[in-house]
């Protein structure tokens, strides 16, 4: 029988106040995080796992009587990519998201009321330094890794250029450095759907019951579209009808829209594609020292909004600056979402990769897998 | 000095009533269309040109104290691709457009108001029937060519599907013989922009102020992402700034979504995607005869919304029939835009292929050049 992780609880780390890059503060914030695994005496097994755009803490394992596992669970237990025999893992719910921690739709200390518009813009740097001060207040100094997908691959670079000294090594997957003004443009049209939604209201609708919901369900399906293959919906729905004579496709994309309103803020969607398409560290790193962190980069073939050029810049600017980079592409029809559904090579790859870098600690540092 | 045509004019067609292929009437049909170029005396010289989905009659030359002249100016003229000097060019505005031929925004004739969504569903077929009638009227029995890019295209291979007889070759350019689930998916999602805007009011919003031009913008600036390449973008733009300190291609988009509202209606929108979602000839080709025409496929590599490989599936689904095909893939940044603006190799290429066609005249015909 396969080990898993059972009946995992999200925590909540009460951060206090943030200074954001922009100079602005917001007070209170909390941060909804989960950890799996243990932490080893010399807290030097610890990885965090930074999530995708829509994604959320609960990475791994289930919660107390849900039917699904958490968004990556096929990758994070024990025995998979990210061992939980060997590595304490720990994700938690970005700034500026909708899962608990602090974001739009929270209450301002200040008016008592949800923030809406008067949230402060936040940046992939803001939303990095909060998981800073968690992985502090959990005693760890320096992580193993710091892992993520898309929007989580962008927080991992942010970890190597705000924190090269407290990272040991970063897996960016099928990710960018910065946004091409096509994914730019692609999140901007998104953002027009919401706002051009009544039921926005200039972002304060949390106490009403009009919500903008057609608005952040069009957007998502637009975003669906760019997140899977071409060949991959040929696949799954070539030009076969639903029973209303629609497309199938068309049915699947409306129905998957409004179960994403459900579970979705639309002023979250505007705060964190404004943070991505504004990320830029094509710039932010320095050479390359004797402890720098080890990079393995991940894309995949048919991944056409975060393509594997995008992955080879990434390389290509990290090895100029003497860091030790392995970049891998890995055969895929699923197109971006291929980072959520690949488990069986990523496993692979990143198994191998944890394993190299968990023994090759520096002279003064115990490997954790000496310890086990 | 560079010979031109000057000051066209477009011209009216009376077709009166057109029964649908789904069985449905329209009653008074008018055609809008322009012509450039002489019909020879044995009227074999004709040659039609379809136009892209937001496209009009107004394919070349200049309107009487127009600044621009018309959508294919580069390709239709005096020595140009469609030589004005050999051939006598035909362009019309579609059925269920909104230039000027008979489409949702028309007064139905029942009612004495604007059709709205009482306007009945339209396909590529018919849109070619009503073009066949405009062709019948000026007395052609056998067009030497039907030219067209994207929904142009279609209407290209529609001629081909619906009447092998009357016509003597086709040029398809970056088009497919039936939509993907992904070109149908981006469709869908302009659609739902524009349904969801609440001046589209079901469709009825001609004899008011409140017109849905929020939501046909936001359909726009999809489909425009969808026209142009990765690298074209960022040739444009990159991460450029605008004065407000939005990124310049957000500014582009904007501009050219709010463009397009005072020029193109909202309705004629939904029922020329739905015609081109519904487009599926990949089996109505029959095995070809004698006299069967000729293809020219010209695709481009950068478009990314009709890829070269439909192009390629047109080549063999036709080659498997017996006809003569030639496909060329022309190398371009532009994206899906290319076939407006890749003119120079179009030119040579569509010039040679239209003089072997001319050339090739079956024995009981005389050829269009031995006329000059």
């Amino acid at each position: 029988m396969e080990k898993n992780l059972v009946n995992v609880e999200t925590q909540y780390f009460e951060l206090g106040e943030l200074v954001l890059e922009s100079g602005k503060k917001i007070e209170g914030v909390k941060v909804a995080y989960e950890t799996y695994g243990r932490l080893n005496e010399d807290r030097n097994n610890a990885i965090l796992i930074a999530h995708a755009f829509s994604g959320d803490a609960h990475a791994a394992g289930c919660h107390d009587g849900a039917e699904k596992p958490g968004w990556w669970d096929n990758m994070i237990g024990p025995g998979k990519a990210f061992d939980t025999d060997r590595y304490f893992v720990i994700c938690s719910n970005v700034l500026g998201g909708c899962a608990d921690t602090t974001g739009p739709s929270s209450l301002n200390p200040a008016t008592g009321k949800p923030y809406g518009s008067d949230f402060p813009p936040i940046t992939i740097g803001d939303i990095v330094a909060a998981q800073k001060r968690l992985v502090d207040s959990l005693g760890i100094d320096k992580l193993l890794a710091v892992a993520g997908g898309s929007m989580g691959g962008m927080q991992a670079l942010q970890w190597a250029a705000s924190f090269p000294d407290k990272i040991r090594s970063v897996i960016p997957i099928a990710t960018t450095m910065k946004h091409s003004p096509q994914q730019i443009a692609f999140n901007y049209v998104q953002r027009q759907s919401i706002i051009s939604d009544p039921n926005w209201n200039g972002g304060n609708y949390y106490n009403t019951d009009k919500k903008p919901n057609v608005g952040l369900s069009n957007a998502r399906m637009l975003g669906h579209i760019t997140y899977i293959s071409d060949q991959s919906m040929d696949q799954k729905f070539a030009r076969q009808r639903a029973d209303n004579n629609s497309f199938q496709v068309e049915s699947y994309l409306c129905y998957n829209g409004d179960k994403f309103t459900k579970r979705f803020d639309a002023n979250s969607y505007l705060y964190l594609t404004e943070a991505m398409d504004n990320f830029d560290v094509s710039e932010s790193f320095t050479k390359a020292g004797a402890t720098a962190a080890r990079f393995l980069v991940i894309s995949f073939r048919s991944d056409w909004l975060y393509p594997s050029s995008q992955s080879a810049e990434i390389t290509q600017e990290l090895r100029c600056k003497g860091y030790d980079v392995e970049h891998i592409e890995i055969e895929s029809t699923y197109g971006h979402d291929a980072f959520l559904l690949e488990s069986e090579w990523q496993t692979k790859i990143i198994r191998d990769f944890l394993t190299k870098v968990a023994i090759s600690t520096a002279p003064c540092e115990k490997s954790p897998s000496l310890l086990e």
